[in-house]
């Protein structure tokens, strides 16, 4: 619930497990939340759907969905119908950046959520990108985050006029997955309202083989918890 | 022509004179030219219209129109209904940020200016922005357009793998709008092609009155040219 006194900040919300974490962090620390969703071409709709669900449950003040035609450009397995990998050891995720890299992505994300945050008043900005047990993207490192942030008090009116000094903040970043959905289940997240899956089944089952589902997975067994999404039975 | 030498750039078309000077600048030093428009939401089409001819005109290898729903968040008379200011003394723009600063937008359009580097394997990025006779836009500053480049090397695949170092170039940054229109002119641009104004009429006149229009206006008079747009009688 919005109070008179709540600041507001923008939260970028992907629909996945991380991005519902960051949420709730920003949540508990007061903020009044602007959920933004980017549909950047996303190869399945399932990311888009969980995101609505989760600013629904989060209670946000507001949940933008933004277009962006990305997938105009190609470039990566996760807007194309090229394939993901599937049944990688989970050692070697992270190792190299794999297909499922989306060139730009975070940069675009980013610079959406800041035009966000310029109109509606936010100084903070929430990503939840982190890099212990990540999938090996340079758009999540914490120098990347720091550049973005330096470029957006450059950017922008808000910040030339000196009525706001933006931040970017990663609160996953040095976490595991493990302490991520620690964190989470603490704030209640409901992770069921979540898609992870980089390959769902057509009625948006997870296929637990892609890198997401096996960091996922890999979580909530290091946690000492089950995973509550429903997952395809022959996997 | 593109022949099999030439070294992609791609360059930021947004229809009007400066990014048409630009890209003029990017094929004289022999890129083979990636148009980018960004569809933005712009209050009226004359610009990306502009934007197509002058990709036309241009020769590009290929020109890219990436729509991205920018105006969802509002916050600028560009992209909404609010009024454009109009008759302010030329000497008077540039001091402050206008009404017609859209947030965040040359972060928006650089992120995905690199995207489509990244994915056409381009280390150039060419951008029209300038800080003489402009519109007191932060996002034009050469010091925006370090922290970006500095941003690019830092977000991306093609980069950290060593493949890439992205150049963001903003050769117009120094120049006076008549020192950018005798360069152009130098070049053969064909500025009857371009579209300036930031309220055109109903048939796409130039009102002559807006910031961008008296700049322009402006512009050509020092260069000792006139300017081949039509512009509305009774302004």
């Amino acid at each position: 619930m919005k109070t008179d006194e709540q600041k507001p900040a923008v939260v970028l919300l992907s629909g996945g497990l991380d991005s519902a974490t960051a949420a709730a962090i920003a949540r508990d620390e007061g903020f009044a939340v602007h959920g933004l969703t980017v549909d950047y071409g996303q190869r399945h709709r399932f990311e888009i759907e969980a995101a609505r669900r989760m600013a629904a449950w989060l209670g946000v003040c507001r949940h933008w969905v933004v277009r962006v035609e990305l997938d105009l450009f190609g470039g990566s397995a996760l807007t194309t119908a090229d394939e993901v990998p599937k049944g990688r050891p989970v050692a070697e995720i992270g190792r190299g950046i794999p297909v499922t890299y989306v060139p730009a992505r975070n940069t675009v994300l980013l610079s959406l959520a800041l035009a966000c945050a310029e109109v509606v008043g936010a100084a903070d900005i929430f990503i939840g990108a982190n890099v212990v047990d990540y999938s090996g993207y340079p758009d999540c490192r914490p120098e990347f985050i720091a550049a973005f942030e330096q470029l957006a008090n450059l950017a922008t009116k808000a910040a030339v006029e000196g009525q706001t000094r933006f931040r970017i903040r990663a609160p996953l970043s040095g976490l595991s997955k493990a302490q991520i959905i620690r964190r989470g289940m603490d704030l209640g997240v409901d992770y069921s309202l979540t898609h992870s899956c980089y390959d769902p089944s057509p009625a948006g089952l997870s296929c637990g083989r892609c890198d997401s589902c096996l960091l996922r997975l890999k979580g909530f067994a290091e946690a000492g918890l089950t995973d509550p999404l429903p997952y395809e039975p022959c996997r």
